[in-house]
């Protein structure tokens, strides 16, 4: 069932290792096939390196188990509740990067810095409220899913245009149209939560780059008239 | 004589360097032997990698050397108490990984700020305080571990549910239930005072994370009803 | 055509991955043959494992590709300013590094505090100003060069001398005297930036080197009596 | 002529590579063989990785070049200061290491915060001063070994007890009895770098640790009765 989409969802959880984001089994990805409204993930506290593409575990919407032997990561009804409010998302990835978790420990939004920022986030990265006490109690995953939907739908936010987010003292969730967008998504996240850090480092007092950058370069990739790259 | 567990202890030795732990021998990793009561520990100033399996030392609990070609490592005195104290504790690892240090030379405590920490660590890392003179011009490496008992002793500490420590102006402890869980706790102590040090940056005035979330984060792992991983 | 400057330029382009300059595709190296007039430069948005020599796009001085199945660079009328109004200027390169382009994102120019600095920049690293909306809207890429170029003039600057500059929100341009020149200086700029960023933590009252000792080092390396390195 | 020690000082400069010291050819290591009164050092400015045992040059305690093909280190000056000035040390290091660096660029000592520290250095480690106009236009390379000197001796230092030394606005020597033993030095002064800027990055209020501990920490690894690491 779904074998290429294991194998795929396999490589993407391999990624989170090549791209730094993750220590021991500190991260998952999965992806959703819409047609068939059932969703790959990881297998929970399985280290990457010894992890095959048939360990990767096949969920319903409901978090049911349909197909693997393992148990599916811990954070799976999170995942399941952004595919199901943001139809657009094909794919979810979940670290514990260094920097963005820093941002998210600190409870602040990455504002927009500059271009790097610009080029994959139109808008400042949002760092979801903390749960309350009932929350954590209760269906804590499924509530962290809510929390940020919240925050997004507050802020009217777009998942695709704004593909990731820090949640107050925990971490980074970062979306995509499929996995390997989530992974790419998280990686930027990172790498724009360091660079952010350095920024205000070396200028306490620095604001945020102006409004039409932002839309520029926002645009030049992700737009109607989107000239960067090849043309697909 | 305890050839398995040689092997095993050479091996948590290596996984030092693996997860950048240390500089040149800056580190020893040792397992007990509860039944035979006796410790198996790395030799003293030799590189990790020149060290075979054989060249672990074997030494009881008074410290005497009961097999081994080499001297064992000058900080033996040490685990050798932290055996004593900790009934539960089967392995022991000390590093003076960057970020950790840093907390311990700022005499620190590393705050609980995220699930990162709240995963592995019920509560703050503790930092021990200083040795006085006469503690350290006299059994200074076996008064190293007594301070760090007294600390845990006092704020009524379970090693195995804080499994590391920080001593004032020295460097890392880290516990559990055998060697390698001693040093992937030494590996998360170092991600955490790394993560800690970037929150402090970036909000100067952060505070704790919630108890409510420590105490969720730590169970799920941990506790009675852990669901995260693998039924074992 | 150019096959050699072609593979050259290749090489250049994986030397920004060498060097820890960039992510994914977020950097691009030019050389241009002055005798032809023509420029060879990375096409847009194609990670660097995949690229291979013949891919490399060569443009005229108007920007038209001349030769190459890609799309140049999103960059290349950035490149391409350059190399009009800088006639020894024989290579281009662009990053988003860390270090560089949080200064960028601060919006400060790298002052001069040591001789790593002096021996390859004969004064501070420039930041020049943002870009108005008018210039952002209109021929965003050209207007960035031409933005350089002013700051470059207005300092009385010479891009052989200070062979880089940031620009304010964005990144890193560097040049050489040819394309290998110029990912040796964007490389230079990223280590002098870290150092710059550490050096004012350790002191914040810290103050520029003195002016004699650039001297000397500048000279001492690329001066009229330079005695480093091996005679040519 | 001396085969064996330029195949030593040629794999102590490798090892500024290994250990992460060094960008491009920005550092170099030396040998003085005592009985023929001749060092050898690396050439100036050739890449680590080009580099063959047969291209180090031998240069005697005048500065000349008794053999060799290439010019050696710019920097041979004040490694021969070192040489004539410190008759146990056998072995010199120059680094442009990046946080060690960044404290000579404060023009700041490295204080004595903890263990690290202690084992390998007996009190900080020192920042040598800026040199004048006189000494930077004249014999620079020689006056910077001077300078050196200077500090040693105002503030009574052994250069095999405080085996390296920071110069104002510049970067890094270390000494060791050996080539060897000056690259190890050198890779701990990066390392107690890094720990001291962290270390008054979390707690601006840390002051020195206990002169006892500094005295136990160096002794037992280097006094009469050390007990580290294994007998010779």
């Amino acid at each position: 069932m779904l074998e290429a989409l294991k194998e795929k969802v396999w490589k993407a959880n391999l990624d989170l290792v090549k791209h730094h984001l993750v220590l021991f089994t500190w991260g998952n990805v999965s992806e959703i096939d819409r047609a068939s409204k059932l969703v790959v993930i990881k297998p929970s506290g399985v280290s990457y390196d010894e992890m095959r593409p048939e360990d990767m575990v096949v969920v319903d919407l409901n978090g049911n188990v349909v197909e693997g032997e393992l148990r599916p990561s811990s954070d799976t009804p999170t995942h399941i509740e952004f595919y199901k409010a943001f139809p657009h998302v094909g794919g979810v990835t979940h670290t514990h990067s260094t920097y963005a978790t820093a941002w998210a420990q600190a409870g602040r939004s990455i504002p927009f810095y500059g271009t790097t920022h610009a080029d994959y986030f139109y808008g400042d990265i949002p760092c979801a409220r903390s749960l309350t006490q009932a929350e954590i109690e209760g269906e804590y995953e499924k509530n962290t899913g809510l929390a940020i939907i919240e925050k997004f739908h507050e802020d009217k936010l777009n998942p695709l245009e704004v593909p990731g987010v820090l949640i107050k003292s925990h971490g980074v969730f970062a979306f995509g149209k499929d996995s390997d967008a989530s992974v790419y998504n998280a990686t930027v996240i990172e790498e724009v939560a360091k660079m952010a850090t350095i920024t205000e480092q070396v200028n306490p007092t620095v604001v945020r780059a102006d409004k039409f950058m932002l839309e520029k370069h926002y645009q030049r990739k992700h737009g109607k008239n989107a000239y960067y790259g090849q043309k697909k």
